[in-house]
């Protein structure tokens, strides 16, 4: 464990108040102060973007708008950040940074706009406006206040060249396609199947397998209609269609199992079909917080396959960078995003 | 998918009867009937070793031996595998090989004694004698039968050399020396930690990590006598104790982080310390049925940790004959094996 000359520590375990010893993820209550330790940076926060299941959560509980921003400013106020007591997630943030550390290797500085992409269950935080300016009807929180960034932290700087909205849109899913650049090439995988392969991370993890030098990308997606934006967006060779819960669809709609299958599609029971779609000695890497860790291990048994499964780290070097720089090259990938802003954006 | 000439196929699906279209782990019935396709093995099933959380549930649900038994015999009338409704779970079986298919791949033949390393819950079993040689007091289950292996199935042939029990206690877990061979191999790894280093997959993967070429083998574990257990055995340049479910408890431990830690201890909540033992780039293999998929891909990401996160997958080629090889060749794992046995066996 790297600690400071100061007495800090990389991972913020100097913020832990309560209880003593754990990381500050599981902790109960952190110190939010806004003065950065010698290796932290604090953050002007603009806006908080609240993770689905906790906003949900919250809102059935809850009820009106103003019950819902009492409830947020309430566990702000007592755990120093914002962690959903009963779902236990958090969310991310946007702001400006405010003041940088002297040992900071973030590598930010002040007046940067920035995204945080650590989870906001372990961000200390500071509410200063009484979230005036949010109606408590929608997950994006505007939020005056302070945040903090530990050493070992991951923030991403907002592009000047793409619109805000798009950035957080693919800096949500920046692991994915990270992961899939890394695997592809440590393998020399010249075939990968994308299940899920029409969503943010899915498209993608889809570009980063052809960038990476395979030459058989195939795009797995559940309807004709998602079959259609993806042969249009032009990001895989093959595009088929199945219900990805179903091990046999899968495997006959891949054909030839492939080397490399990347699982982006959120809903459980998609191991058995990833391991089939899988060649012996191939690697399946599951992004899908959807996943059971042991229908994966017991499904590959139960299939005496000799298959890698990784587990999808949310964090590879470099990765937010990689990501927007894939969007900036690969036209389909951009359609796809900006065709589901459409969709999602309200009337 | 491979499907044989006569219609059968390697994963058995042929063996299905209901629901129609699923793999035979997810069947509510099987074909049990002991006439073997093309690619199959029939076996005289001997013992079953039932999953220890399913004979649980049973013996909680029934109470006495009687209806315990009566129980299983319900269960195997009715779906044609051992596979408990509640728990899911299913278990293992002895046997001598009674018929090989002609196209089986397995290598198997007449008269060989078997264990099968695949699950009960995917195997067609029929239970001929009632059960009567078991008093429903025991997940060791006497029994005359008979058991289908399909042409991609698991079985080792039992060793004439070693005690039954002692060569069913090593195939249990034999995944888990295999897969940190593999991986301490081609990551060329010097520094290896076991957590769980004392029970029976740590111990057999502390030998296999030091004889897969690492110089630094560190064993975590729980209590001083196991430590002791560990030390005397000497399969390992260090131990330590510490609980496995405290992350800095963990790290401050193993002191500098090792390229591969192999999580082997069956508890919740070992993900973040497996994570900081781990150095940057470095490698986590998680062998607990315990692990949490989102709390190891959260917890990463939550610690900006650049580590390969890999299920532990209870197949690999040839496993059984390695993790057997391991125990003939280490008297410090059969040690640990045998005082293991001396231990839990019944007064």
């Amino acid at each position: 464990m790297t600690v400071s000359r100061a007495g800090g520590s990389a991972i913020g375990l100097h913020r832990v108040l309560e209880p003593e010893g754990v990381l500050p993820q599981q902790a109960l209550r952190l110190d939010a102060s806004p003065v950065p330790w010698p290796d932290e940076v604090v953050v002007d926060v603009e806006r908080l973007n609240l993770d689905a299941a906790s906003y949900r959560q919250l809102r059935e509980r809850h009820g009106d708008g103003a019950a819902v921003r009492a409830a947020v400013l309430e566990i702000v106020a007592a755990r120093g950040k914002m962690q959903n007591p009963v779902t236990g997630s958090g969310g991310m943030l946007l702001g400006t940074v405010r003041e940088v550390g002297p040992d900071s290797p973030l590598g930010l500085k002040v007046g940067d706009r920035v995204a945080t992409l650590v989870s906001l269950t372990l961000t200390p935080l500071v509410i200063t406006d009484g979230l005036s300016d949010w109606d408590g009807l929608g997950e994006q929180v505007p939020c005056k206040g302070t945040a903090v960034l530990f050493g070992r932290s991951i923030a991403a700087v907002l592009p000047e060249d793409l619109p805000e909205e798009l950035s957080l849109s693919v800096l949500d899913v920046c692991g994915a396609p990270a992961l899939t650049d890394r695997v592809v090439r440590a393998k020399s995988a010249r075939s990968v199947c994308v299940i899920g392969g029409g969503g943010k991370s899915g498209s993608l993890s889809l570009a980063a397998a052809r960038a990476a030098g395979a030459s058989r990308v195939v795009a797995l997606v559940p309807t004709r209609g998602e079959a259609e934006a993806v042969r249009a967006a032009g990001l895989a060779d093959e595009v088929v269609i199945a219900d990805a819960r179903n091990p046999l669809a899968v495997a006959q709609a891949v054909g030839e199992p492939v080397e490399v299958t990347v699982v982006c599609v959120d809903v459980a029971g998609c191991e058995h079909g990833a391991v089939l779609a899988t060649a012996a000695g191939g690697t399946v890497v599951f992004f899908s917080m959807a996943t059971s860790f042991s229908a994966a291990a017991l499904g590959a048994e139960g299939l005496a396959a000799d298959v890698e499964m990784l587990i999808g780290n949310g964090y590879v070097p470099g990765h937010a960078e990689f990501a927007l720089g894939l969007l900036r090259t690969t036209p389909g990938v951009r359609a796809l995003f900006e065709a589901r802003e459409r969709q999602t954006a309200k009337p």
